[in-house]
């Protein structure tokens, strides 16, 4: 059973890579979400601050790979807001 | 300390919300990664299938509505590759 909790973890957390990797292509981000990546990079600091608290070793390296790839989806998507090119 | 793992899963679990909206409005989803969507729908299932195995109703709780969200986005990305939309 502890394979399927870590298979579960490795997907939800990898899962952001590709997003990332599309948007610093692309800088295209009109249909992306700002609420949402607002939302989630903040959790995910949340649960950062949590795991660091609790000293929770895999709570910690999860969301810290997370936080490495959504905060460049947030920072393209709030350029592009800022500069009025969406 | 519970109120902030309360909290990091609060924002988590609902930032998938105003990206569902989006998607359903705007049906556009060409900036949308499709493996983002396929490791992080498959990923829950996993989560899910983990909470109900272990009898962990938090998990089970906060990845069902995680997968209430993400679906949909899924769903409307995967139609619009099918049909040749993007």
């Amino acid at each position: 059973m502890k394979d399927i909790g870590f298979l579960a973890a490795i997907l939800t957390t990898f899962s952001f890579l590709p997003q990332a990797l599309l948007t610093l292509r692309t800088r295209k981000t009109d249909e992306i979400s700002l609420a949402m990546y607002l939302m989630l990079n903040l959790g995910i600091i949340c649960w950062l601050v949590y795991g660091l608290v609790l000293d929770e070793l895999a709570i910690i390296l999860a969301n810290s790979v997370t936080l490495l790839f959504s905060l460049p989806i947030l920072l393209v998507k709030s350029s592009n807001k800022l500069a009025g090119r969406e």
